[in-house]
């Protein structure tokens, strides 16, 4: 198996990355560093004059009525999807024919289990392996991205069934050369980690903001705790809507969880019932410093 | 009235602050460091020590059996309640007999209101106005007071009723001299303003640290943007029991309101209703960045 991929490669040297914006720009900029020739995707005519203009050599337009274009990702040993989740399914169906060559194919998405039913069903599961590097921000785009972003950053691999020892160990030296720190985990239990540690608090500072945004009280008036509580509002809605509803049966009891202790605390403040309240922030306070 | 202020006071050489702790100890450090005389009053004796070693030098303990301890504030020309809010008002009460002297009397609480009534129904309104310096962050005690705490910090200032000239002149002053920007505004509109924009924000942490503690996972799973939502979750549970009921009245509305997004978001994620998810989470994030 090991040989059979190697033989498909070009030995990693030349990496497809689908998707120019702030975790595929960044794995655009630290790989060009190392030396790969990097065919960098986007369908933002903007963005790609943009990562011409940074040093990005080989820029290619992301659109199925270029056949030319897509031609390229065949030279690719490694095909990288950094697409939104709400995309990246549909673009790898696309390409599918074109992947034979690769020895590995991944994503960087925040959820795994869509993403890695598509490439079993595509019958790419043996080269396919999901990442998600737990690096960026709230921001988003080509503006954003920038060299070292992974450095230091967890990054959770998920195997597609049936993904290769080969495929795995490519996974993982990809990320570590970018100095990632390469955790394998199943895609199920990536997606029920993320809805409570990941999806929940991005939903609650954008359910606070958007009660804030009703107050009257500008964002200005926000005090540095509430600066940061609210932080996460600032992320894309298009990218955050793909995330939560990709993600919704997981989503869903945590949200739930959210709403019962935000109605506890709610409850304690009516009735002004002091030893009750005491002890729900005692133990927020417990559970954070732990 | 002013010539009278002039005549009680010592010019506010001498400043008594009681309680050392974040806000209360930085005060110290700082009126120290540009010559005033500071008592400084704290119920603990290890806090009294580290203030002490620290080079507070004239330490006291705040304790209503030792009336030789009280008998010095009656030297004070500017006295500073830097209490929890659930103590500042009995305090007031405690000592009122001692401040015919002094020509200030503050305090620093989040919330101003209940501190206004009660020095007013001492008979201080004259020379009572309420602080709110809002600097800090989640530490609290001694040990987290440091030098320069309100540099560039806005303070509300809210004068009781009929408070002198002289009196919100010398408040206006008294931080300005430790860098801070104060701002007159009513008791009223202060507590209505900070139930939206600090003790909202502080209860939507707590909410979300609780149900997290419930999830299984370790406050270590959370990335950039989890640690930053739950921050405030670490703040004092003692001191936000005392501020969420004190301002009860304005934070329940606040409360409903978020708990009504959401719902609302939670119903969006529910129906797979991707359309009002995105405008709910573009919403939050145009106000964030407006």
């Amino acid at each position: 198996v090991a040989e059979q991929a190697a033989a498909r490669s070009d030995g990693g040297r030349t990496v497809a990355i689908l998707g120019l914006g702030l975790i595929g720009g960044s794995l655009a900029r630290d790989l060009s560093a190392l030396g790969h020739r990097v065919l960098g995707y986007d369908r933002d005519p903007a963005t790609l004059r943009s990562a011409l203009a940074d040093g990005c050599a080989h820029v290619l337009p992301c659109d199925a009525s270029s056949p030319e274009a897509y031609h390229a990702i065949e030279e690719a040993g490694v095909v990288v999807l950094a697409l939104p989740v709400g995309a990246a399914p549909r673009t790898l169906r696309e390409l599918a024919p074109r992947l034979q060559g690769a020895s590995l194919v991944t994503d960087v998405g925040s959820t795994k289990r869509t993403i890695l039913a598509a490439a079993e069903a595509e019958g790419l599961g043996e080269r396919f392996v999901g990442s998600h590097p737990l690096a960026g921000d709230h921001r988003s785009g080509w503006e954003a991205s920038r060299p070292g972003l992974f450095r230091g950053a967890p990054c959770f691999l998920c195997p597609a069934r049936g993904a290769s020892e080969a495929a795995v160990g490519h996974a993982m030296a990809l990320w570590r050369s970018v100095g990632a720190e390469p955790q394998p985990i199943s895609a199920e239990e990536h997606d029920a980690r993320m809805a409570w540690v990941s999806h929940l608090p991005q939903a609650a500072a954008s359910a606070l903001a958007a009660a804030l945004a009703g107050s009257g009280y500008g964002a200005g008036a926000l005090g540095p705790g509430g600066r940061d509580t609210t932080r996460l509002a600032e992320s894309s809605s298009a990218l955050w809507t793909d995330l939560l509803l990709d993600n919704a049966d997981q989503v869903e009891p945590a949200l739930a969880a959210l709403e019962a202790t935000l109605a506890e605390l709610s409850g304690c403040v009516r009735r002004r019932d002091a030893a009750t309240l005491t002890r729900l922030l005692s133990e927020a306070k417990a559970w954070k410093e732990r």
